[in-house]
């Protein structure tokens, strides 16, 4: 059937997406996601089909990706007839009904994801599936195989090339902006592609750039990695795994990340790293709420190294509460810096020396963590931040006291007297992004006390930052309701928590920066 | 943050989605999937966000659905704020991870589902969930319950109304045009509301409309029964059950259809029956395979009927072959009033008069097959059809000889001499649809001889008909690959069936019409 192109100006956000009139679809005799052939002389795209009440008849609605994948303009004329549906679909019923995918299979599915042959609906059921039956390590392992060669991968030369990564979800932690300067200025490669937050205060791609810029395209990051052993860039910039970005945008609504690991895994070997840390935290607010737990996980990750060609160990690490004093990109920056100079955080410089020491001994030294501190402590970490900020065309004059937070400033006072009994890690991070974090560079959350630290009836507890008043006011407002920090005599002074009188909608606050 | 308002021209298919560039959505804080509270003078509505790399900043892109809703126009401003995410998905969440949802969350979700409130993302999860963990009898109950208050109900008053349901899946079932009228004409009410086919040859709607016109608005479908106890008319014109065709938009291309029994049992409640009669067709080829697994089914749907006060038998059908001899819109209309007129297939007959049967005895009728057969040789089912069919609009003096095929007709004829030993049902649907059916009225297959019967070398096997001679072409050209009938000694005289060399893609088709 000939049909005439309308140019939709939009796009689908990834599928390839058709869309003709109910008239048409039924002399077609197609239906509502079938699969047409769609051709425009020489180029041909099997897309997906949306069927229109309200388009006319003769018209082919074609989205943004398709048009210019087949190179239509309006008003073209175009050739539309049924076409098979991509097998995909059938390993996709097949995961749903519970059977285990050969890695062919799952090369197919992931194959038809970065082409966009798959609608939203399809992938949404598949990561459903991938959830609820579970996926076995020859399936992870097929998963991020795939996904690997699915996009770019850098070669650094020699081995080693080391990485750290965290599963995330504790605020304030600024470990990485540590230990990258630390492996490096003890002369290992560690190029590190990190993200920006979605639903935290701050990714490390957001406390770096309140550095230096963080944007910088693949040719660039080599020549950087190659000049001063390390980098700290946003992975978003230089494409090493489109899969990935195609899976968070259906795992994101429902709350689900079964691809989890073939999600960092794909993009760690795209680095080209062979020798990585990963940081599990550990903590009733944390994604892992005990060491059990933590065990089975790192478990999964080391096997899945084994089988991929990478040396990994994790690390359990304390979650319970915010890393450091300060939450926010500007003032996450400024502790690192603080830290990195010596003044700073103790558990942070504890926690980035505890892994970076875990990184030297799988290269093998004896006492790394020592070797770590070492480091710090001569102020050759600081040097080589200097060096990486400069490579990455940031100002490596910088000293902690020029990164200036917003200007807006509420102070808590506690309500009584008593200890820190612990933090609502979602609480914190509620009223820091009201104070408008991570966009907001300068806004942010510290901390003036932490768990254990006694304080006074009118001592500051913690204090929120913000660039404008108006976001300032709302985070404020939110103290109404919620209790980012708790303090009292002791642990078990009040038994009764929370009264519950009626359900109540249970809000699961997914955290997914990965 | 008030955005100006582009309107998209376009249907998004059910959802509220509206679309904002990359950088408003980090300003708003909000990312794709969330959802955005959208207010224009004093309408608001809540919509799902998707971000665009392409839209300009300060645009907010809306799918017709929204500016209907919303009434706005080109260039309009509205304000844009975050809003919280539906309370369903939690209960969505609750069902991905096996638990069994309470009456009242399952109304949350259908109600949102029927406001517009979730994305294909999350319907296909919710679906995906449904089908891995089952549906149990509390939650279809349920189910049923809210998505017959979310469509009309019809009160034709007094009890007994009757009604008749086929589970389908097999080619040529033309039953329903015999059972409605033999039940009217008994004097008994029988609403029957039907489907258009969507991958078979013909729904009934689409056998119906050969006789009358089927689309038939809700005041007119009362008037009818009114007048003559019974009707045919499509389900689509009288918005019975909404949430049902919402839910069927993902279901299809998954495969997959958890909510097949609420959505029976829904559209019969909505229609206000009291009595029904559910036809299982049992075949290796038919959707249920064997007679245990049709008992297991009928004992849902009477366990079901029982507690939404419905009064339910089912019966077990041969399923292993078509109906009679025709397939095709026409064709089946003519079929079933040359057996309405005592000339037609008898198995047609046998079927129909056993499952009107099983109604009259539901209703108090002793020996109700000899009464169904009865009122069928006295002509008095005949007379009611032509009531029913002049009810509807259509020409009731219409005679068998009338409903003329499509002009163009190729016969097959036999290769070997032998016994028909059975019917391939997906390539006999294969070659009618490209013959023309369901859209061609006239186009469809005449089998000539069925399952048992003995056939000589070169004697007609069957016939297809079509209404363009390239659509002939196209379903001869099948036959090269396909092997509707398969002709032999006896079963088993060739033991060796198929030779499977290397995996084949196993094409699953789905057969949805319901």
């Amino acid at each position: 059937m000939e049909l005439v192109v309308d140019r939709l100006r939009i796009e689908a956000g990834g599928p390839l997406v058709v869309v003709i009139n109910r008239l048409d679809a039924a002399n077609l005799g197609v239906f509502s996601s079938d699969r047409v052939f769609v051709r425009h002389g020489d180029r041909h795209a099997v897309c997906i089909l949306n069927i229109s009440e309200e388009g006319n008849p003769g018209v082919l609605g074609v989205y943004s990706e398709v048009a210019r994948f087949l190179g239509v303009q309006e008003g073209d004329r175009v050739w539309v007839e049924p076409a098979r549906r991509p097998e995909s679909l059938d390993y996709i019923r097949e995961k749903i009904n519970g059977q285990r995918l050969t890695p062919w299979k799952i090369q197919r599915i992931v194959g038809d994801v970065v082409e966009h042959h798959l609608s939203d609906i399809e992938l949404a059921a598949f990561v459903t599936a991938l959830h609820i039956h579970g996926v076995s390590m020859e399936e992870v392992e097929a998963l991020s195989r795939t996904m690997i060669w699915s996009g770019k991968q850098l070669d650094f030369g020699e081995p080693p090339i080391l990485d750290k990564h965290s599963i995330g979800g504790v605020p304030g932690d600024k470990t990485t902006l540590l230990v990258a300067p630390i492996v490096a200025s003890a002369g290992y490669l560690i190029p590190k592609s990190s993200s920006r937050a979605i639903t935290s205060p701050a990714g490390t791609a957001d406390r770096m750039e309140a550095l230096a810029p963080v944007d910088i395209p693949l040719e660039r990051v080599k020549e950087i990695v190659g000049e001063v052993g390390a980098c700290i860039v946003w992975g978003g910039s230089i494409e090493l795994a489109p899969a990935d970005d195609l899976f968070i945008r259906v795992e994101y609504p429902l709350s689900i990340d079964p691809l989890l690991l073939p999600s960092i895994m794909s993009k760690k070997k795209a680095m080209g790293s062979t020798h990585l840390v990963v940081d599990i935290p550990v903590g009733s607010q944390a994604k892992i709420k005990t060491l059990v737990e933590a065990e089975s996980l790192a478990g999964d990750f080391i096997e899945l190294g084994k089988r991929l060609g990478l040396n990994i160990e994790c690390a359990a690490t304390e979650g319970s509460q915010p890393i450091g004093y300060n939450i926010g990109p500007i003032l996450e920056a400024r502790e690192a810096l603080e830290t990195l100079s010596g003044r700073g955080s103790q558990e942070l410089l504890d926690k980035a020396t505890g892994l970076a020491g875990i990184l030297f001994e799988m290269v093998g030294h004896s006492e790394g963590r020592k070797m770590a501190l070492d480091l710090v402590r001569s102020g050759k970490a600081l040097e080589k931040m200097r060096e990486i900020i400069e490579a990455q065309g940031g100002d490596s004059s910088v000293e902690p006291g020029d990164l200036v937070p917003g200007e807006f400033v509420h102070v808590v006072e506690s309500a009584c007297g008593g200890r820190v009994l612990g933090f609502n890690n979602r609480d914190l991070v509620k009223v820091s992004r009201a104070a408008g974090t991570p966009n907001a560079k300068g806004a942010g959350v510290v901390l003036h006390a932490k768990t254990g630290d006694s304080v006074e009836e009118g001592e500051p507890l913690f204090s929120i930052y913000a660039e404008k008043e108006d976001k300032l006011d709302n985070a404020v407002r939110l103290l109404e309701t919620l209790t980012p920090v708790e303090v009292g005599e002791r642990v078990g002074a009040q038994m009764v928590k929370r009264r519950i009188g009626r359900p109540t909608s249970v809000k699961w606050d997914f955290i997914l920066d990965r």
